[in-house]
């Protein structure tokens, strides 16, 4: 059993840590053979001294330079398609097809393909232009950015491949990507296509680092260590806060995506106008992937009439029959039952499920929990502890003035949902319900649910905490997400010839929109 | 001796407070007559209770309603100057002209019509349109702010009509203002002003209140509290970074604006050039205000040579010349008691002043200290203690790779400086010296000192950390500065009817410029 190698200042490498961990499959519940270091204090340090190195060098590289990597390793990551998916099924469960090789795969090596389309065009810089009192402005590199990817999303959102990593580098910023404990074979594969293609890409040798688990007081010491600029992560809640505490006490920006229930509030109009194919909506996207995406929707805010009765027994017979999805690991298994039974314990009846499948996998049964309105409102922190999974709780109410009183208790969301009836009966119940939904959330949707993030300008996957650690930013859509990862800087009478050359006359890229004088134009300055 | 009221809830009302304080006349060093309550957590509460009505009742208001308001506050402040300049002269000592009457009164009721223009226009809101994915996304309002106004700018900071105030109206937040501990009477005159003007204005109530002064532990309660959104901040580093604690464990933003010495590094060639010329700019910028400017020059960097031997022999003069200006307050004057000695302490020599004046009013000195480029690198954390008033530490330099290693040293600051040779002599040092200068500042300048802040859109008053808490955001300049007091909100397969009306198809505002599907335009969607 082999220990995989790390990777500093452009080269895999052996570790010298004391102690290793291994990845398990999820459909067997076995280790998996390959072994990975925790790092400790002298590598990780060893890795910001390398990314530190790599922010002042990378200043004289060109966007084309950052541009031709991100495109040179998303074809990379095509041509090693089949040994990315393999080493990810084999250690999140996550289907082949339609999923990992179909779905998220092409997703990733997209993603940094826009993301190279945004550092060839500076799309986030947003340039802004004073021309009266000569001062100009852009977004700049920030410098050295860690990240830490999730267990949900082993291409998409990993530390080493996905967003938040391709957002950081497009900016200029060198990454050291904390792989996730869950899926570290992966993304030693990503690794391992890094390592042979950066030599020859003319970033320097500390540009893209990755070390797989640290201590948690290592982990908080790298985040708040004078060589980071900023930290992008995505995980528990627990462990995130932790680490946002340190960060924070060093005054480094910590984006963060912790929780999210997502809920989705159906009207009474529309429950009576198309039951079944909300029936058929809901259980989809509940059960998709098992439960386990960021955007799932986790409440459900619906009447408690005869038509709201049937909509529950329609999902908890779709829920009964489905055969439960296989868990990414062990710890979410855990997770999922603690979360259920926090649920439980607070009040809320459970209708389906409400176990662990004993069996050789990993897995929860299909659950279904419900919860009177008064009694969520009275008790409303307990009741939106996230089960993330395929659980559900769903919220009855007597009226409409009780789904408002249920919304106004609602903690910051990634998303919310109102369905309504097309003959305009919900309208009124929407126009009470939805001004407090919106405060709530980052992504308001109408008779959508929320699961699929799409990749736009126009998309934010973000919202106010405890959904991530700032209102302002999204971790998904280019370039917004970019900008996460960059600071203003303000030129006042800088000589012409030493201006960034976004910011000078003549405008070096030809679609680059500048804001001059409150107009957004493309072209020289006239 | 009277107990001046709060503005609570659209009402001046006498507070139930049991301790009070008054504020000292900096230029007689004598308490002022007028007593002001120390709010307990009873009158905070109601101030977050009526502010979190408001939040939800503005939805409702216009940007018209909220326009004429910021409007009708400027003029008010106008036909009030006289009797808020006697209250701002009287507690800051700051002069009345050129100063108070003349500069920073205009300064600020302009401020509260540019955010008016704002407000109306919604330029802040950044509208961007997916056509084909149906996904629009805009800035919308937060909730409830608290601002934090700094000691000194009475008018232009002030809590409770200064930009933090203004930039948080304009997005239709309620403001809960805190009123500057040292200028409590300058801020009841605003105060009153408001409760005038609000009741006709439309507005809800709780839209601006104001308090004084609080317990150290309820105002880290105040600014985690679930029913305010955001808060800023301007003011003392210890003070700010126990409030940003509080915040940021409760996962709000924390907009701050902490501490900076503004390094100025003059090239060897300039200083040959025009070192007269140099000796007038440096110490008009240095003295003026008594340095009680967030941009003040409180760090030199020069070469060791007789030029510079020459430079620092004039400010010397001049510095001695100068009578030292009046300090703000008692607690500035020992705070920079205290920063001059810890500056002495880590190794600086006293050149010129260095002692409080004793005089009948709070005044210090004007000072400067000197030490070897060497010795700062060795302990620059100390060095670069805060001196807020007129003082300034110059770091002499043998060559210009001590110059780099200096500006290597420095933390994160509002603006850097540098002053180059006309005839490009310093050409090569200053490509040397400013890609690391940049990184540290928010505010990058040439040939120009820091002092002076114009209101644009390109400037960029802020920096990272410990300049500000977020390298992101700036809190001059509209409409970013609006921008912190918003959160994003993306809208996905919403009915078109049911958008913001700045999302619709049909742009309600003729000037908005919306991004549609990458291109910036105004007008209607085709």
């Amino acid at each position: 059993m082999s220990v995989q190698p790390v990777l500093i200042n452009g080269k895999l490498t052996d570790s010298p840590a004391k102690k290793q961990f291994q990845s398990t499959n999820p459909n067997t519940k076995q280790l998996i053979d390959d072994q990975f270091p925790i790092s400790e204090w002298d590598e990780i340090d060893a890795c910001l001294e390398s990314a530190a190195n790599a922010a002042v060098a990378v200043r004289s590289a060109s966007r084309e330079t950052i541009a031709s990597f991100l495109e040179a390793y998303a074809d990379a990551i095509d041509a090693n398609a089949d040994a990315l998916v393999a080493a990810a099924h084999l250690e999140t469960g996550l289907p082949v097809s339609p999923r990992l090789k179909d779905v998220e795969l092409p997703r990733t090596s997209n993603q940094l393909r826009q993301a190279a389309n945004a550092a060839r065009t500076a799309s986030w810089t947003q340039p802004i232009i004073d021309t009266k009192l000569g001062i100009r402005a852009c977004y700049q590199s920030l410098g050295p950015v860690c990240v830490f990817g999730p267990n949900n999303f082993p291409f998409a959102f990993n530390s080493i491949a996905g967003g938040d990593f391709a957002a950081a580098l497009a900016a200029g910023n060198p990454v050291i990507a904390k792989a996730n404990s869950s899926h570290p074979l992966t993304s030693f594969k990503f690794a391992e296509i890094v390592a042979k293609i950066l030599p020859a890409s003319g970033l320097p040798a500390g540009m893209v680092q990755m070390i797989y688990r640290t201590s948690h007081a290592d982990g908080e010491r790298l985040v708040s260590d004078p060589r980071l600029a900023a930290t992008g992560y995505t995980g528990s809640r627990h462990a995130g806060l932790k680490l946002k505490a340190a960060s924070d006490a060093a005054g480094k920006p910590f984006y963060a995506e912790l929780s999210a229930i997502n809920p989705v509030v159906i009207l009474p109009g529309c429950l009576k106008e198309r039951c079944d194919a909300l029936i058929d909506e809901y259980a989809t996207s509940g059960l998709m992937g098992a439960g386990q995406f960021c955007t799932n929707p986790g409440l459900l805010v619906m009447m408690s009439d005869a038509t709201g009765d049937a909509f529950v027994a329609g999902i908890s017979a779709k829920y009964k029959a489905a055969k439960p999805g296989t868990l990414l690991s062990p710890a979410v298994g855990e997770s999922l039952t603690k979360g259920v039974s926090s649920v439980q314990n607070a009040g809320a009846k459970l209708l389906v499920g409400g176990s662990a499948v004993s069996e050789s996998r990993v897995a929860f049964e299909n659950t279904i929990l419900e919860v009177p309105a008064k009694q969520f409102v009275a008790d409303s922190h307990a009741f939106q502890t996230e089960m993330f999974g395929n659980a559900v709780l769903v919220v009855r109410c007597e009226s409409v003035d009780e789904m408002v009183s249920v919304v106004k208790e609602l903690e910051g969301n990634l998303t919310g949902s109102i369905y309504s009836a097309k003959d305009g009966s919900d309208d009124a119940a929407y126009d009470q319900i939805a001004p407090h939904l919106i405060s709530r959330v980052g992504r308001m949707l109408n008779d959508k649910m929320p699961t699929g993030v799409a990749v736009s300008p126009a998309m934010n996957h973000g919202g106010p905490f405890p959904a991530t650690a700032h209102p302002n930013f999204t971790a998904v859509g280019i370039p917004a997400s970019i900008v996460r990862f960059t600071k203003l800087t303000s030129f006042d009478a800088v000589r012409p010839n030493r201006l960034p050359d976004l910011l000078q006359d003549a405008s070096p890229i030809s679609s680059l929109w500048r804001c001059v004088d409150g107009q957004w134009k493309t072209g020289h300055l006239s």
